[in-house]
């Protein structure tokens, strides 16, 4: 660990942006983390690390020696000058650290064994939303994710930072295509209750019985939950507004449902 | 309504440019909203205009001739150039019109007398975070807000955009001394129950009683409620927390805890 990096011409450095966009992420099967904070997360949960790029003064800091001096992550590590960093990041304040971490591949088989609650997103997509919804589902104690096609990419850097790392905490599928979610609908997932947010619905959600085994599903922003997916559903709750509110935000809809269905 | 307005140099420009620095609004009395959606709240629900800065194409639209065309708003009209507009907004589609609004003052016995749920906000720091709990104050039925001193300031433009409008649908107190709440306190607000939600508290949120009457308290993000406040609560309340998370976002908290205590 010689030479630091100054060049976006680099090899590693031209890769490393690449994994920026949504669609190259998918390709590679990578995605990039920013800040010690979701770094420190996602080693203490086993993910396996391609690359950390790392400023020559924070890989002398405490936190950093503490956590990678004895690691196995050695020979993964390059420093780059402060001035190509702050260029590359996403973040206003990157902390002086961004790496590349193999996207983690849960299977629908897994997903049913380990779990009772599941949430699924329908085209959610503002990426603090997405970000807030996981993290919340976690705490709140569901045990999985699907994320239909349409929603905002997980792996987008503003979603994993309003994750606040939970996104090493829970279980996910990104990006499930609707036809493979039927399917799993239809087989995997046929005993679990499928209970829509729906503000149309006429059952108030803290009125109703939920199974041991749900899928809760949240929908887009403006347009809720895809017609035929509500048409599916076991049961439709809606979350009551007072004083003249129209809707809630969809984060905070989620959040209120889950929280309801693991305490009631 | 001939003249359009270009020059950031105007007489009303330089007087519209000084409310967007929160001390100045305070001192005014007065402040701005951006975009139909919100103004069009604010003119539904009888607040005061001082300005409408309207461009020449949006002063055209149809939406802006049904809600203006026959009003009281006639004379507080100023056309204005898309430069100048796009120049001073906050937004980066300020859709074509902005306003000066004079700030709404309720009084401590107006808010006693008409509120059976108060949601009290010590120092809570995000804009957005802000106005979605606002925004979901309003839903969940709580009467009123208490925003301490030290707290983002209401009528700053990212906390109206993020209340989606609902600033008009519930009282408030903005930038509330903490001495003269703790007047308020042993006075008009002493049989309340004061419940504040504490991450080191014993009891879960959904496994207490709470009385009609009720204070709910929200801190600051990193810090929490001031200990102060914490000594002289009634009833310290936690929202379980599994997976491993260790916190979830303060406007979540908020929601969760205030849907509780309105649908118990």
């Amino acid at each position: 660990m010689t030479e630091i990096i100054s060049s976006n011409k680099n090899d590693k450095i031209k890769y490393l942006k690449k994994l920026y966009s949504s669609s190259k992420r998918k390709k590679k099967g990578k995605f990039v983390l920013e800040g010690f904070r979701l770094i420190k997360q996602a080693y203490q949960s086993d993910a396996k690390f391609d690359y950390l790029f790392v400023t020559d003064s924070f890989a002398k800091s405490r936190e950093y020696q503490e956590i990678i001096s004895d690691s196995k992550l050695k020979d993964k590590e390059f420093l780059i000058t402060e001035n190509l960093l702050n260029e590359l990041s996403d973040t206003i304040n990157p902390q002086g650290i961004i790496a590349v971490v193999s996207e983690i591949n849960y299977k629908i088989d897994e997903i049913v064994n380990n779990s009772e609650k599941i949430l699924v997103l329908d085209r959610i997509q503002d990426p603090g939303n997405l970000g807030t919804i996981i993290r919340t589902a976690a705490a709140s104690g569901f045990d999985a994710i699907i994320s239909l096609k349409g929603t905002v990419d997980i792996y987008n850097l503003k979603v994993l930072r309003a994750t606040a790392g939970a996104i090493f905490n829970i279980d996910f599928l990104n990006k499930l295509d609707y036809n493979m979610f039927n399917k799993y609908l239809k087989n995997d997932l046929a005993n679990y209750q499928l209970v829509c947010s729906d503000p149309i619905s006429e059952n108030y959600y803290h009125k109703v019985n939920y199974d041991n085994k749900v899928i809760l599903v949240i929908g887009n922003e403006g347009n809720g939950i895809r017609n035929d997916l509500l048409d599916k559903s076991d049961l439709k709750i809606k979350i009551p507004l007072k004083n003249g509110i129209e809707s809630i935000n969809a984060a905070m809809a989620a959040g209120i449902l889950m929280y309801q269905i693991n305490t009631k």
